[in-house]
């Protein structure tokens, strides 16, 4: 497998004290005030412009679900976090999660064209369906709809979203000062949807933005969400443990899109890995360890019940999980992360202490602990392999898993010939070497003309 | 009547090229950037905040309705935008409308939230129930809900979003390291609300911010909308013509915030004023007269025309107001506006043309050109004899017309004791004098202890 050079690209996801569930624990981490405090995300982002990585991200959902005692778990909304940011960087790209579940498509496509014209063309928008039925309680529903259906609605959330963003074409600003006429309306399209689950008459309040769209980035492993990957993701986040089992995601994907009738170098891979950096092997280890230590699995154990649907007591914590557990066709929550839980205990016959060990890290996402140079070959391998067109940082522990990735590992990266060195445009389009989309109207004038 | 020294209050209501819609044709106006350009936007801001003004503020509505061709008229989502300008100020209060018609309580209330935290304290919501049918088709709507029903749901709006803010006491982090204990989960309350328009069953993922909540901001003046301002609104924005008119208005409100319990220091009332500077009276009527011969009256009229339920036709240029038009009862839009026009139009004798001259700079606010002492007097009249605690100021023209108020009349104002000289605390809520409300569970433990 040969790359064009400097073609790895790299996604920091920021995540409170760290992606490590003991990470607010460590001496470094200001307990109150890593969920509220916008100087710490601002600051991250500027890390991670200075490492001159493709973008930060942020995720999200409409509950709050968890535990309190666990962890730091309160939010701020990312759009406007993302605004924020977009105010003190000028050329790190910037994802939010939003989910289709839990909107009306005209407020977000609008929300996100304006945080696109914000940041000069640095959007992106983590799609999502939300698979936790907290959620749908919080928007007038007895539970979240069936997972079929949660796709169904996303498909054509996106339609709709695709037509809003065309609505204004590039050039229906004319700003003609002599004529008294300051836009072309015969440039402004009223969208007239009418579909399954949404009718939207009108075009957006937004003029088109310097991206045209955000970036669509999409994070759902699921059969459903492959396939709504395929058809509309520019890059995917997913959970992978093993090369195999990432090189046959990555085949799977790109083979869908093709199926779709893309180009397959358009749907970005992006695995999650979670680093802890060490001076030293041991001295990462033991890191690592420190951490373990300090994750109380009372928490752990009850998450993990839920996600498996069993009692907490049906676990014990020196015992592997029990033997009839659901299939992932019954699991109407999140089908791949359920599979991917399962798997990963069984693959390596954990116990559940064990497992949560594992989960508290990074959730199921591939942990690696090492030096920079062994976080270096560890991203290498995958990207030489198949199995990824770049990576999904997850550190451990924030800001300094940032700071150590940032001034470490990027720079070996730099010097094997497979990150930038220097931004090349100003875009999240241009970094992740992604074209501005036509607009849909503007080219069936070019093709008209051309006739 | 008499005033505490310093206590006026000043909103700086920011619309791209300024408010009077031929605004954009003047050399200034950069026609292509004034409705997106962020930058143009934090530099208004920071003028504000430059002559330490309360706030500034952000219209907003979920479509897109006028014909483009007239004026700039594409807008950015306005809480990614304080967001934005956040960043870049430190004082300034930071104001946006959003709409109860067209948005979730659950996620517009956590956005509100989160741009409070993200601003220190500045964040403050106009409420609107949004007063035209487009808006509706863009969410799955044949038509807007009626007068009443908009303001029933944005009552319940209200009472599910107070719940929320209130759903994370805030002394919920404990931040306890070696407990491994982050936050009190019996100081996170699920909100449990069912009601006929929404049903919320969690607390807010975001934790309890610095105001408590956000200024609570009111801008419709039909009898529905007044009631609903003296039960909720901490501050009101109003259109007002005459010094007669405004001081019955504020009147009225304190006497409806009393009915409601309240006391009536704590609503504030800020009638619009379109100032326009020149350094002579001669000088200011020529800088009006030039913008209003600006004016192209045909879209105008079209506007209009819908606004009184009429044919364009039946509008001719050079003539007052047909007889027979429809009674505010008949109006399902926006009734107070409806009134305020025909009114207007009616007590002035004024022809189409001029009526459109009128709203032209103004739609419906009062205009007033002059010098900036000139100014400072028109401000003073009416704050002095009950008419206003405060006034939103929405300069004719951006970002000169801002300019000329903070450079030449704030001074006045100042001199005369009546408008601050320094800013007095960081938070919106200090700027205008009221306090962060109680969260109504501390309030109750509170009490359960005193017992
Ligand atoms: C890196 C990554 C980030 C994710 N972030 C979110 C998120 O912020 N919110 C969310 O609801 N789901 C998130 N997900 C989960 C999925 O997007 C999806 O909602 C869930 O997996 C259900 O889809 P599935 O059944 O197709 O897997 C994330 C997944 C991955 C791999
Ligand atoms: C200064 C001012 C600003 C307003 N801004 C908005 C706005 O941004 N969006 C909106 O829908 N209505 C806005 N309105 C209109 C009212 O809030 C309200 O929606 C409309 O007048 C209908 O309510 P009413 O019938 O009670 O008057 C504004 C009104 C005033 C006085």
């Amino acid at each position: 497998m040969t790359h064009r050079p400097g073609q790895l690209h790299l996604n920091a996801f920021l995540m409170s004290s760290g992606h490590h569930e003991a990470s607010w624990r460590l001496p470094e981490s200001d307990p109150s005030s890593v969920s509220t405090n916008i100087a710490f995300l601002q600051q991250l982002a500027l890390t991670a412009e200075r490492g001159r990585l493709d973008s930060i991200f942020f995720a999200d959902g409409p509950a709050q679900g968890r535990d309190v005692g666990r962890r730091p778990s309160g939010t701020l909304e990312p759009t406007v976090v993302l605004a924020a940011i977009a105010a003190v960087t000028s050329r790190i790209g910037l994802i939010a999660t939003a989910s289709t579940t839990y909107n009306d498509p005209y407020n977000l496509a609008r929300r996100f064209a304006s945080v696109d014209h914000i940041s000069g063309g640095r959007a992106g928008w983590n799609i999502v369906t939300t698979a936790f039925g907290e959620a749908a309680r919080n928007f007038g529903l007895a539970d979240q709809p069936s997972h079929r259906e949660r796709y169904e609605r996303a498909a054509e959330f996106l339609e709709v979203s695709l037509k809003l963003w065309d609505s204004w074409e590039a050039d229906a600003e004319v700003g003609d000062k002599a004529a008294g006429v300051w836009g072309d309306s015969s440039k402004v399209h009223a969208i007239g949807h009418v579909g399954e689950h949404f009718s939207v008459a009108g075009a957006l309040t937004t003029p088109r933005s310097p991206q045209g769209r955000p970036l669509l980035v999409q994070a759902g492993s699921s059969e459903d969400g492959k396939d709504f990957a395929a058809q509309y993701a520019e890059a995917v986040f997913t959970a992978q443990q093993t090369l195999a089992d990432a090189q046959e995601f990555y085949a799977d994907l790109k083979r869908r899109a093709v199926e779709w009738g893309r180009d397959p170098a358009t749907v970005l891979v992006l695995p999650g890995i979670v680093p802890v950096i060490g001076a030293t092997e041991a001295e990462a280890r033991e890191k690592e360890d420190e951490l373990d230590r300090l994750i109380k699995p009372e928490y752990a154990r009850v998450e993990l019940a839920k996600t498996l649907r069993v009692h907490p007591d049906d676990l014990p914590l020196d015992r592997e999980l029990p033997a009839d557990l659901p299939s992932e066709d019954e699991i109407e929550g999140a089908k791949s992360r359920y599979t991917l839980v399962v798997n990963l205990a069984r693959r390596e016959h954990l116990t559940v202490r064990q497992l949560i060990g594992r989960l508290g890290g990074g959730r199921g996402h591939r942990t690696f602990s090492g030096t920079a140079e062994q976080v270096a070959d560890a991203i290498q391998d995958w990207y030489d392999h198949g199995a990824a067109d770049g990576f999904n940082i997850m550190p451990a522990v924030l800001p300094s898993g940032l700071d150590d990735f940032v001034d470490q590992v990027v720079p070996i990266l730099v010097d094997r010939g497979l990150f930038r060195t220097e931004y090349t445009g100003t875009t999240l389009r241009e970094h992740y070497g992604l074209a501005v989309p036509e607009n849909r109207w503007t080219a069936a004038r070019t093709a008209e003309i051309a006739r």
